[in-house]
This record gives structure tokens, C-alpha cells and sequence, in this order.
């Protein structure tokens, strides 16, 4: 009854007559009309409306977004990965030993199914070599230095074009509605600081991720560092994302957005609360214009949160279907 | 020179022009006009006066306040542990084995010389067995229903009366010029979230702490909850506040405060940024009013950050001399 209701009430409050100046054009423009685009803007009428019966006080408006497949494109590897091969490329010279040392030898050989090979554990490796041994500062900056010159495989264009536009009009529809946005991803929270903000529009101090342990260290007089250690630290993925949405956030998320079975538990941990809540995932449907994969890849796997999603009438995008845009650059 | 124009500049723009409508009393009413309410009311006009060479940018202005000691009281011992007592005799009658081991034995018999004999090994446990076993909403409802009852043995009154009023005036004074105010406590993350927002004003997600282990467990069907295991998974005290900060802001800040030498890092770290800095410590010299103690004290030892402080010329809060009101319920 009450969705019904609210299904009018939101084309007067939600998407004809946007609540703030900085979304004078259509908020979710990008979104095909139908079920999915439906879903999200009754969700947003029924809890921003006063007087709504899901009303939800605007302290209370956390929104949680994975990162990888869900903000941006994960396909060919993660681009985390991608960095982090590209960093055992520039620093090979003073490694000698990995010539002869997997997993780095097949990423020297350009082999990437041998890099796959080397499993959770090879790549976890490469991560946490290629991540420590520096500053947290002189890490941010190698962070921006690769971005600035790094380029797609397929798209041939800087990393961060390929985020998603109906994601980023999504985000700025529930902030313009009160919604605090958060990324949680299994990314490396220090990988994603440095451009987050620029990028989504989300501050860093709303970023959980995996980390490295980092250390405090006084490198001068009065000049401490903290020096980033090559030890994991915290991995926020899988049922690690309630834990650190627990340990950074200390609210449970009236909002939820993901696209795996990675992000499978922190979907759970959201419709687990009272009143109402939105839980989203992105299926990757469209291998022309970005990537299809689901229940077999390596990277984003869809399978149980696939099934689970289907079971608790979730909503599901079908990117091919849903997103008449994919990327921001499709658009100029 | 630029501090000689701003202390002219801020009595405009700070303390008698007050940017918003909550402000419109003396902003910093409780503390006595001298050389510290000078130094933070004019950190503020030039970190905050557009056009000033040291102006930051409204992101960028991250605060961050130490908890006990230097928002509420911590004497005679943390809050938190006088909570974890409680728990000890509460759930006494369920462990037997009590009776005869340290730390709980002094503690059932009311020795607390003998529980702070046991050390901070003794005290971790104590917290680590009393804070695990339960469910973090059940946890959290633990501390609500804990601070409506408890009452503080000198001062018979609710722990959460015991806070600083100058420092609740230094917060909103804060806020009103667009700082964004976290806690950055030695004390449990999960302890203070449930009362911060009330108390202070600080929403949960801008709580930085220590922490046990929390694991996902589905407890019925689609009912997943965090379950508090009795492991230490974080020590936000020390060297471990600039990594707390790291960790759960991503930001380095431009003011913080303490009261201990559990704060020097998270000053020496806020201090080691670029532009305009504020670094306080509160100095407990009011044993009338609060409690006097310093370089000897067992609780709240200021012995190394003070010398610190007093070298570097960081602004040192003589409670005595400084606060003209200590406890809100002063002003009634």
C-alpha cells in the first residue's frame, strides 16, 4: 500500500522536483525507467519524506558503496592489482631475485595467468610488497603519480574515467537527500584516499578498506612518519565488511550497494535492521560497452549473493538493461 | 605579525560575530580570557578568515579530542573501567572461579589497590572479559542502561555530568566555523558510541578507539549479528592514536587535544602537518573543583607530553586558572 502511495509521491519529491540546486537536471538521468530505477527513488521518498511511516532521521542516513564493479570497473584485474603489477615492473631492477621468484617472474614475463596462478596468496603478496617499505605520505603520492599516467588495457584512458555514471548520480541523489555516502571495499583504504574524494565526492574519513599495518616512527626530530609495514592488517571483504563497517562507521546502513558475493554479508548486515532498507547489486551483464561476467569469474564472482539477492527480492541491476550510460566520457 | 592582526580580527569574526544562529551567546563563555583562550579563538580566525595565508579549507579542518581526561573526567579511575567493575560484580554469581583469582578477587572484595596491582595485564583482561560474550547491540544497550544507573563516587552524579564544559563550548565553537570534531580515545570505540552524539555532538561515525574483536556470525536465518570475542584487536593509545587517525580519518588534523602521555603522538603527529597547527593539553590542577594530578599519576600520567608541550610551546590548559565553570551542572 504504502510503496504504491509513495510511488506518485516520488515523482513530486524525489525526481521532479529535486530537494537541492546542485541537482537541477534530472538526478538519476542515466538510469533506464523500470523496476530497478523505481526501487531506488521510492526507497529515498519513503525514508527522506517527514511523516513517511519508514521516515528515517538523517543521522541515520548511511549509504554503503563497494568499490570494485559496484563505483568502477574491476575487469581485467582489479586496478589495485594492476598498480601493484606496475610498481614490481618499475622496481624490478632492485630486486634481482625475482627473476626467478613467483610470482613476480611472470608478472616480469607478462605472463598473467601464471600471476592467477599464484592464487589469494601470491597476489596478496605482491600487494603487501609493493604497498610498504614507505611514508603513508609517499605512498599517496605514488598513488596520484600512477593514476596521472596509467592507462585502461582496453579503454585506453586514465583509470579513473571508468567509474560509472548512473553510480555517480545515484551517490549525489541520496547526498542530496542526507544520505552520508561511504565506499566499503576490500580495495586498500590508502589506494583509495588519495583520488576518492575528487572522483565520488566522498571524503576520505567515509573510506573503509583492507589496510597494512602502518608504524609510527620519528624519521627527525619532531618529524614523525608513519612507515607502512608489509603485513596485512585488516581485510574488508566478505563477512569483514560488517566488521569494519562496525569498527569505522558504528551505524548499520540503511543503504547498500555492492556487486559479489564479496559483498554478500555486508547486504546481509544492512536488511538485518529495523525499518526500512535498500539493497542493491550490480550485475555485469554487458560485454560491449564494459564487461559480462558473474557466477564463474575470478574477479567479482556472482553466484551466492546472486541467489541470495533473487530470494530476498533484492534489487538487481542489469547494467546492459538498467544504465542507458555506462561511463562519464560516453556522455561528451 | 599575522597573530597580532588576527587577535584584533577575531574578536570580529570569532568570538563577538559569531558565524551561526547556535552561537549567539559568547562562544567560549567558561574560559577565562587570557593567553590559551586567546591562542585557540585566534588559531581559529586565521585558519577560518578567507584571505588569510594560513587558511585552510573547510575538508581539511579535522579536529580531534582525547576522551578521558580531556572531555570527561578520569578519576578516580576511567569510566570504562569503573563500568567493567560492575560488570565483575554483576556477573559474579556466574563464575564462581571469581572468588579466587586475581584481578577479580580485589575486585569483589573491594580492593582496588589490589586490581591496579594486577597492571594493565590484569586491566585488559578485566575489559576483554567483561566487554565480550555478547552481541554489539547488546553491548551498546549495556553501556546505555549502565550510565542511566551508575552514579560517580565523589561527585554522586551520572558519569556523563562529568564532562568539561569550556571543552563542550570548544566543540560547538569549533563546529560553528566548520571543523569537523572527532574522538580519538585510548577508551573502547563500541563504549562511547552509544552516548557520544548526545553528549557531545559527535555523531558515532567520528569515534576513533580501541577495540576487541568482533566476528560475523549468522545467528537465526538472515539474522547476522556481530558477536565480541575477548581479543584485544586494537590499542588506540600512544604511538597507536596517529595510526588510529590514519586508520579511520585519512586525514592528518590541524588541531587536537589531550590531557596525557597517551596524547603526545597524536600531537606530535598533528603538529608535523604543513600550515597553521593548534596543539592543546589540558593540565588538571583543580583539586577542589576536579581532581589535581600530573607527572605522578597512575590514571592520566602528564609527565613526558607536558615537558613536550612546555618546549614547543603547545598551549597547556591550567584548569584552575583557565575554566571559570568546570562541569555543566555548575551553571544551574
Amino acid at each position: 500500500m504504502l510503496r504504491r502511495e509513495f510511488s506518485v509521491a516520488i515523482l513530486l519529491a524525489g525526481l521532479a522536483v529535486p530537494p537541492s540546486a546542485h541537482a537541477q537536471t534530472e538526478p538519476l538521468a542515466s538510469w533506464r525507467d523500470g523496476v530497478v530505477k523505481r526501487s531506488i527513488a521510492e526507497f529515498v521518498a519513503r525514508t527522506t519524506t517527514e511523516g513517511s511511516a519508514q521516515f528515517v532521521a538523517v543521522p541515520e542516513r548511511v549509504a554503503v558503496f563497494d568499490n570494485d564493479g559496484t563505483l568502477w570497473t574491476e575487469q581485467p584485474v582489479y586496478f589495485q592489482l594492476a598498480f601493484a603489477l606496475d610498481r614490481v615492473r618499475t622496481l624490478a631492477p632492485r630486486h634481482p631475485e625475482w627473476k626467478e621468484r613467483e610470482p613476480y617472474k611472470s608478472i616480469l614475463a607478462g605472463d598473467m595467468a601464471g600471476v592467477m596462478a599464484s592464487g589469494e596468496k601470491g597476489l596478496m603478496e605482491i600487494v603487501a610488497e609493493t604497498h610498504s617499505g614507505m611514508t603513508t605520505d609517499e605512498f599517496a603520492k605514488d598513488v596520484i603519480d600512477w593514476l596521472a599516467s596509467a592507462r585502461h588495457p582496453r579503454f585506453k584512458r586514465p583509470y579513473t574515467d571508468l567509474v560509472y555514471q548512473p553510480m555517480l548520480e545515484l551517490l549525489a541523489f541520496l547526498r542530496a537527500h542526507r544520505f552520508k555516502t561511504f565506499i566499503v571495499s576490500g580495495g586498500g583504504v590508502e589506494f583509495m584516499r588519495p583520488w576518492v574524494e575528487g572522483v565520488y565526492g566522498i571524503p576520505p574519513e567515509q573510506v573503509v578498506g583492507s589496510s597494512l599495518v602502518a608504524k609510527f616512527v620519528m624519521q627527525q626530530p619532531d618529524k614523525p612518519v608513519l612507515m607502512k609495514e608489509p603485513r596485512v592488517e585488516f581485510i574488508d571483504d566478505g563477512s569483514g565488511k560488517p566488521v569494519g563497517i562496525n569498527r569505522f562507521i558504528g551505524r548499520r546502513p540503511v543503504f547498500a550497494f555492492g556487486n559479489s558475493d564479496g559483498d554478500q554479508q555486508m547486504l546481509e548486515w544492512t536488511a538485518a535492521g529495523d525499518g526500512a532498507r535498500f539493497m542493491g547489486l550490480v550485475h555485469h551483464t554487458d560485454a560491449e560497452r564494459e564487461y559480462a561476467y558473474d557466477r564463474q569469474s575470478h574477479i567479482g564472482k556472482f553466484d551466492a549473493a546472486w541467489d541470495e539477492g533473487v530470494r530476498r527480492h533484492w534489487t538487481i541491476v542489469d547494467m546492459k538493461a538498467d544504465w542507458t550510460v555506462i561511463f562519464p566520457f560516453e556522455r561528451k
